[in-house]
């Protein structure tokens, strides 16, 4: 069994030492959400994570959901904390207050996004997509639509999923087959199967509010003539009272390698009704609003895993009395704690490290989706949206590779005991692994960022974040000169490998698709120890106010610049190898 | 459920046309070991592994190996299977025929350890550690021990396990707490629990040879008050009958995240009767005989999960189909197989750059293997021996981490359906993650490598090593020598890594344990590449007479040297930054 404290101090360090990040403390919205008021709201969440969410961890692995005479059962103890997890108002935590939400921004939701992926993946799953989908409501619904659904969703009495993949459609989205036939009274009938809808259904809420793509009937072929759905579980009545139950059923749920606490449904849809949201055919772009969060938050839930992951590893490390330290003299044959070992510290390190500089990008990220959304200087904000996007691929596919590569050396510190079920390592191992796949599987979002993000219609991107970059290294400081040093020789690495890369996006795609992995890797590793100069800014200038702190800010640091960020040495020289060898090798 | 075919082709290839490797055709010993005959053997080998193993993996899985009133019970299957293995003979392949054995040599065994890995390593691990012991006994026991023991071991009727690690020890044998007490007749009766005991009990055999470490009253603290006993779970009369039931029960199994069909179990030894093998107070040294040989056999099990692994993504990504390449430029939505995308071809040429190279690399071992065992000069035979000692935390460590990249790719092509447990990766997966753990973890292995391996009292083994690789890289044949080249580089690196670590574990011993994870790697690395470089010459040499075999090779030498040796660049990078940082910082 997993332990947990929440990291409230390095949370709270971000939030009130890093607020000036571009722009963020201009918005009007979030003046009054004092850093006190955080420090309340995050040491509650810190309460409920600790004590009621982490047990259903492994009770829920240990009897996972199940599909009963066609109704998912949750595991036990889920519905009394769920129950009490909307009471405290947990869902509604970024909500617009319009719709009963707390108005929280981004930058603290975030956090309890984090909080809540260490306690139990299985768990939040049943509550994330209805933020999603509150979201994608919020955007693209008629206010009609809006008041009828968003405030059950923020109350959390009501859920929502996100309907997209089919047997023969996961990242291609083209081929999808679920068909919408329009009524007379403009509402339509939905009629097809979909397939990994994560929560499809469950026994926590009164009503589930799935978001479906599907193709009207008159529509074109390909991602052109997909539309977006609002298909709820039981039909709605005007006055917001449940109807009757909609033609959706639970064909199966998944048995899989982890995450068993949540239902993985198949969903059949026949003749469901739905209500169209948004601009018919432009479904995709509508759903994008929401897949773009929810990648997001994906990335976080790898940076919640490795955290608490570490945590129980670094614990262990100094539990466990095995083999002898370097200084150790003795010759009884005495153990010392395996922490005492140098290659055991360095694993610790690695993961500290990592985490802790992916903790500061995601702020940064967060405070930037908000300045996306609220800043009064539309040339602000939309610089803001860019960096979202371009950011986006990297949180979501870099956080999560590194949770697999964390949870796996966490497992490794705990040694074959890391290999039983009895300390709840392996079981983080098993939950993180779905990080790097759903939602886009890690490459897709490697290829999004190397085809579409770099340059688009606002211009070149990449370029604006790297002079941002660059500018920020541009330091007289000495104490702060040695880490933008080697920053900034990982940065030229970065500008290289981009100027290549766009050459080849124009002259030679396969060459361009071939690298996409690396490329992400390699823009990942830079913003990491981006974020990582920032704290050490703050770190340096605010010293004498918290020495130990600081200090151990600057030593982490140090170790992910001197031993995390050279893996963009292998990265560079083998991606820009080309692909027509790749290309011309014939597979037998 | 996975499919399996067994690369017989290969292992022919390496058998038939790598034979020449230093000294290995002089042993007189295996002349008649015929290509056609071993050719035999792989088929039938092939056959049973297809047939009749490969099925147990999944069942092993679904309904685990069961203590029941004090008993172990294996998987539905096992027993039927077992049955017929030990029928054909394959316990007792590589054994001395003086014990009945078909005096195989390990070139050929551990073709067939690779095999059964890739159909079951669950079921594998109940005979593997019976070939451990018998060598162990064969090595240390008296005549009158091996006559009484081998027969029924090399037959498969009993089996064999290995009893080292305790509660408080698992790297660090020192701590150990099992004792033994000298009895009048100069038996011994041992008391103490042993954990993690792999195929500790079962209902395959008709009794079970436990070999345990313990200290015997007088004897002194630490490692060097260990001694090795052979303790049968029923005494075996001096007839060869078996007598009375030992003092040994199964206090539990291991609940595990994979090889569930493998009983893990807690032994007690309660005064159970044992026998002294090799001399008192030496228990290590022997215990290390088996130790050796195992940690190879673990390599392979990493190569043989890689190799289905890789052979069911393959099969996946040719059926599969999703998105557009980029030279498809139809408009009409169709989708082309993922095989046709440059990145997952790369990711596939990933996995078999590296299974075939290890494979490779693990045949050049095995011959060494034998030349240390049975070439006629004593100076052939300590280098072979030294190479052995050399290469084996290599290929244990890295081949088995290796294996978790693979079976991570592989569950990657398969996206969402790769982690649910239709598909039959997610168990690969999970199977092959103990094998960066057991026989020593990896980190031990590394450790093992940088302090006792590289030189020794035979010398600089690691020169030795690196000036047979020069040597061989001096060629003026054109077509090579773009291969050359690169190897070459690396070559370089790894000489500036080795005398860097050489000083290092002289004068500053944190330094090098903080580095040797990555020294591991990178040796690994020049080796597998050095492996593919003897595969390369023999595929220009012989080029005309299987053309599209060895089109085949130099493609895919071609992508482990322009995408897989680079990753050397990093390991050096990072590693070669001392360890002050690291020791001095404070851990909270």
């Amino acid at each position: 069994m997993t332990t947990y404290t929440a990291p409230v101090d390095d949370m709270m360090f971000l939030y009130e030492k890093l607020r000036n990040n571009k722009f963020y403390n201009e918005l009007d919205k979030y003046k009054d959400v004092s850093p006190d008021l955080v420090k309340n709201i995050l040491e509650e969440a810190a309460k409920i994570n600790q004590n009621l969410i982490l047990p259903l961890a492994k009770a829920g692995d240990e009897q996972p959901a199940i599909l009963e005479n066609g109704v998912v059962r949750t595991p036990p103890g889920y519905k009394e904390a769920y129950k009490k997890y909307i009471e405290d108002g947990w869902t509604s935590l970024s909500c617009d207050p319009k719709y009963g939400g707390q108005g929280m921004p981004k930058t603290v939701s975030a956090f309890f996004d984090e909080m809540l992926s260490s306690a139990s993946l299985s768990f939040k799953l049943y509550s994330e997509l209805s933020i999603g989908a509150y979201n994608c409501i919020n955007h693209h619904a008629t206010d009609d639509v809006k008041e009828r659904y968003l405030p059950k969703m923020v109350e959390g009495k009501w859920s929502g999923t996100m309907c997209l993949t089919e047997p023969v459609c996961g990242t291609d989205l083209g081929l999808l087959k679920t068909k919408a036939i329009e009524q007379n009274d403009g509402t339509y009938k939905l009629s097809g199967q979909k397939i990994f809808i994560t929560s499809g259904d469950q026994d926590l809420t009164e009503n589930i509010i799935h978001l479906v793509i599907a193709r009207s009937a008159d529509s074109p072929a390909g991602t052109k003539g997909i539309s977006l759905f609002l298909v709820p579980k039981f039909v709605v009545n005007e006055d917001g009272s449940l109807g009757p139950r909609n033609g959706i059923s639970t064909g199966s749920i998944e048995s899989k390698m982890g995450i068993k606490g949540s239902a993985t449904c198949v969903l059949n849809f026949d003749e469901a009704v739905g209500y169209m949201i948004g601009p018919k055919n432009k479904g995709l772009n509508s759903m994008f609003t929401m897949m773009n969060l929810e990648r997001i938050v994906v990335g976080i839930q790898g940076l919640g895993i490795s955290e608490i992951a570490y945590q129980n590893s670094l614990i262990y490390s100094k539990e466990r009395k095995q083999g002898k330290s370097n200084k150790n003299n003795s010759t009884n044959g005495s153990a010392d704690f395996i922490i005492e070992h140098a290659d055991i510290r360095k694993s610790l390190l690695n993961m500290k490290s990592i985490i802790e500089g992916e903790r500061a990008l995601c702020f940064w990220l967060s405070q930037q989706t908000e300045v996306s959304l609220n800043h009064d200087n539309e040339k602000i904000k939309q610089e803001a949206s860019d960096y979202v996007s371009l950011m986006t691929p990297v949180v979501k596919a870099f956080f999560t590779d590194m949770g697999s590569e964390i949870t796996s050396e966490a497992m490794q510190i705990f040694g074959g005991y890391g290999y039983t079920k009895d300390q709840g390592i392996e079981q983080l191992y098993r939950d993180n692994r779905i990080t790097p796949i759903y939602e886009g599987t890690n490459s897709v979002q490697a290829i999004d960022l190397v085809f579409r993000k770099l340059v688009n219609k606002n211009g070149d991107i990449i370029d604006r974040y790297i002079n941002m970059v660059k500018k920020d290294l541009a330091t007289e400081d000495d104490k702060i000169k040695p880490f933008a040093k080697i920053l900034n020789i990982y940065l030229e690495k970065l500008i290289t490998f981009t100027s290549w890369i766009k050459e080849k996006i124009q002259n030679s795609k396969d060459d361009a698709n071939a690298a996409s992995n690396d490329y992400l890797k390699v823009l990942g590793l830079v913003a990491v120890g981006y974020s990582w100069f920032k704290v050490l800014q703050v770190s340096f200038d605010d010293y004498e106010n918290n020495k130990n702190f600081y200090e151990d800010k600057i030593q982490t640091a140090n170790f992910f610049f001197k031993r995390v960020i050279p893996r963009i040495d292998s990265h560079c020289s083998s991606a820009m190898s080309g692909s027509k060898y790749i290309m011309d090798y014939k597979f037998n």
